[in-house]
């Protein structure tokens, strides 16, 4: 028996949209910024769902990998916005850890509070910060399903090391939301408790 | 800028472990069997950690799409199990809600209770059934992280719909893990809380 291998390719036009990749991001408003961008330009371009993400580096404050929901589009449901931006920065720096020995500090910027399954994938891939812009329930006003998550977890973070900022440029990330249900954007969640 | 493309890629054993796709698997015992065999497989090939899962048809009883545990192997720390075995059956029937209209009803088999990160991935995934091997508790023993889990996260898969069986061939499950670390196998998770 043969089965497909599974690819995760960013759109084309993510490279084009960042600036040069020495652009520096010195405050976490400044890396919001460019990942609700990234989640803004993936509805207008129709390539998938109201979420992007990025990972950083602390020390240089550069972008190292993007990530955009694409999960209608590459037909894949754990193809969320936090996937693609920690396996493309896995590709990037060549570790499954990027809080291993020798790393700088890495932080997940991403422009909703992370679903139950990409909370597990922040925790697995070793960063050492999360900035968060909707909440969790934003997500949720409009139609999306966050899952179960553990509640306080963001302690069960700060208890890991890792440091989490929530509500940066809120507003704006919302409004991201906003715009794809009001453009009638599919929400592709699996169906919910049906039978 | 550029950034690279993710793969996730079967272990080329895969294909010729398993029997003619037309096999049948009439029990969940049956089930569970070749998904532990996947495990075990994995291990003693050192191809990655001692996780296998598996996607069945409940209709045909008949397997649609495998997983095994890349992390290592692959760099990436989304590379689990049941990502897969998930993200592999989506490329197979060409959807990424596998419990849409038309699907037959779907069943997600892993040898060992799946994580935060995969108990996420498998309700997005649209599967309706579940069934675990080796208990969070088994695996905790060995030293892997299963995450923050939401208390009574079965119950949780119930009320959307999705039937969970636990403790299948259990002790056969938690044998693979022990025989990894006696291996010397790498636990491959993120550093735990260290700052």
């Amino acid at each position: 028996m043969r089965f497909p291998i599974t690819t995760l390719r960013l759109p084309e036009w993510v490279g084009g949209f960042l600036p040069t990749p020495k652009m520096p991001y010195p405050t976490v408003e400044d890396r919001m910024e460019i990942v609700v961008g990234l989640a803004r330009e993936n509805v207008e371009r129709g390539t998938g769902g109201p979420f992007g993400a990025a990972i950083f580096d602390l020390e240089t404050t550069r972008l190292v990998a993007p990530g955009v929901n694409l999960v209608v589009t590459s037909g894949l449901s754990v193809a969320h916005a936090e996937v693609l931006a920690i396996s493309t920065a896995q590709n990037v720096l060549e570790r499954f850890d990027l809080g291993g020995e020798g790393m700088p500090r890495l932080e997940l910027v991403t422009s909703a509070e992370p679903c139950a399954m990409c909370s597990g994938a922040a925790l697995w891939s070793g960063v050492r910060g999360l900035a968060c812009g909707a909440r969790d329930e934003d997500a949720r006003a409009v139609g999306f399903d966050e899952g179960p998550k553990a509640p306080h977890w963001d302690r069960y973070f700060e208890e890991r090391g890792i440091n989490v900022v929530r509500d940066v440029l809120r507003d704006e990330a919302t409004a991201v939301l906003n715009q794809y249900v009001e453009r009638g954007g599919e929400i592709y969640n699996a169906r919910r408790g049906g039978s």
